[in-house]
């Protein structure tokens, strides 16, 4: 018989490859830190996702507002309760680039909305998604600035529901459709202008991974970070770019160095796994909840 | 009769819109810094595009070593001289990456003819393609340091031979498989190293657009730029990110903005449009040159 019989039985998903590790057992203290997003395993509705948490031994899940709103706020944050579980961040607020007022001002509203959620859940993170350039609109730089406009009109509501807004600088494949800002230090350059307590900001490796200076970008974090997401940067680049990001070690990202570099900052939160990928959520959800727990011993618990 | 006969009767490609300037004629002295770059007329040979620029009025090309080389070097130059075109410049030297030392030697070696081919074909600048992570490694750091390492091996051969290295920054989307150096800023940092007469930068607007500060890194650069090439940034992105550039003026780039600060550095040489796109690449050779001189004079020729 195998020592891992787990590694002999399990594939990893969607590679299909065969584990390299076993797959962690609930209770294992190597999975104290790890939470799932809801992106993850798209299809669940938040009922199986918060089932296949308990089932696999998370203790922690990133919610989205539109199925936290399918279940009804209240009854999702009972579900998320009786099950033990945490809420590591709320996706997402943000889309804050609109140039008309009328635009603008819905944004603001929703963001108020969204904050309101974040507490209720019993959430202290709320992640913020910049937004794109507005059609036939070719002015980045004044995106931008709305942008920090839009956050710091949101920092007093924030700081009354001891909700703290992450913000999310994204990957510049995104700059045009999805988040203007395009790096950890211009994030922080918007974050900083507030209290640490209320504005901090999002390291996902997928986003980051290729800043220029990101170690020393996630130093200057420092007690800003207020979620870490892994997910990977494969090749060659899927069709569709929302969908692109890889399982944790299918791809180019370093892990052990940012994660590493995240732990030096003092970050003790959870670890988000958040994968849009059609080939992931076309596999099982047990069967991602395992490869997911498998790299994520293998990648990123060791360097935390 | 309309007094732009040229906007009935053209339509752009390839969007087929309705061209909403008249095609400028040759001879028109708005087109004297416009250059073709032979890729966005992938299918034609050098001979078909050094005459169908010699057709459109255009007196630059920026040619590629493949094309070239089947033409034979000399006989190249020759067709060139010949028809008094310039060679805006010669793509392309660099992919620097490899770990391997006996390939880490090949790419110098095949730097060097490059180079030489530079010089042969009467042509300043030479664009420098950085390369990417070589097979299964996930350290961006060290790649990086690989072409800066390598850049500085190629100064003396440049140097010797009166051609300049142009180091072309390549957007994030490409950080993992072609092109680590992601910023006009990190490609400046590598290009300082060295006099502004060997090593220098190419600005190429779909590379760069995003980047925080980049009018700023623009301005930097200054006397170093030797090449300004321009496509647009489109959404939503084609399938094959490889093949995502899209015409002027039908994306989300600001030409203006970015070419009065190319402008402002004293920047006197062509402009080259270079577009892999598979729609482009399916128009008619003189379509493809007609509307690409109509979105010059449009979004371009008024900024320089």
């Amino acid at each position: 018989m195998s020592a891992f019989p787990d590694a002999v039985r399990d594939r990893d998903v969607p590679s299909g490859a065969a584990a390299r590790v076993s797959t962690p057992e609930p209770g294992d203290p190597r999975l104290a830190r790890l939470s799932l997003n809801q992106r993850t395993t798209a299809n669940w509705s938040l009922r199986e996702a918060v089932d296949g948490c308990t089932a696999a031994g998370i203790g922690s899940i990133g919610v989205w507002r539109e199925p936290v709103a399918e279940a009804g706020l209240a009854t999702a944050a009972r579900m998320i309760g009786d099950a033990g579980l945490r809420v590591s961040s709320v996706c997402r607020g943000g889309f804050f680039t609109p140039s008309d007022p009328a635009a603008r001002a819905a944004a603001h509203r929703d963001n108020l909305a969204a904050i309101d959620e974040t507490a209720a859940l019993g959430c202290r993170t709320l992640v913020l998604v910049p937004g794109g350039l507005p059609e036939g609109d070719r002015g980045i730089a004044g995106a931008r600035s709305r942008v920090a406009e839009a956050v710091a009109a949101l920092v007093p509501h924030a700081r009354e529901r001891g909700v703290r807004l992450g913000i999310e600088p994204m990957h510049p494949v995104f700059a045009a459709d999805r988040g203007v800002i395009s790096t950890l230090a211009q994030a922080l350059d918007i974050a900083e202008q507030h209290p640490s307590d209320v504005a901090g900001v999002v390291v996902d490796t997928f986003h980051v991974w290729w800043e220029p200076g990101i170690l020393e970008q996630i130093d200057r974090a420092g007690e800003r970070i207020v979620s870490y997401q892994v997910c990977d940067w494969i090749t060659p680049l899927p069709a569709d770019t929302l969908l692109s990001r890889g399982m944790v070690g299918d791809g180019h990202i370093d892990f052990p160095a940012l994660t590493r570099a995240v732990a030096a900052t003092g970050y003790r939160g959870d670890v988000e796994v958040e994968i849009f990928n059609a080939d992931v959520w076309a596999a099982p959800g047990t069967d991602v909840l395992a490869t997911m727990a498998r790299r994520y011993v293998e990648f990123v618990q060791p360097y935390l």
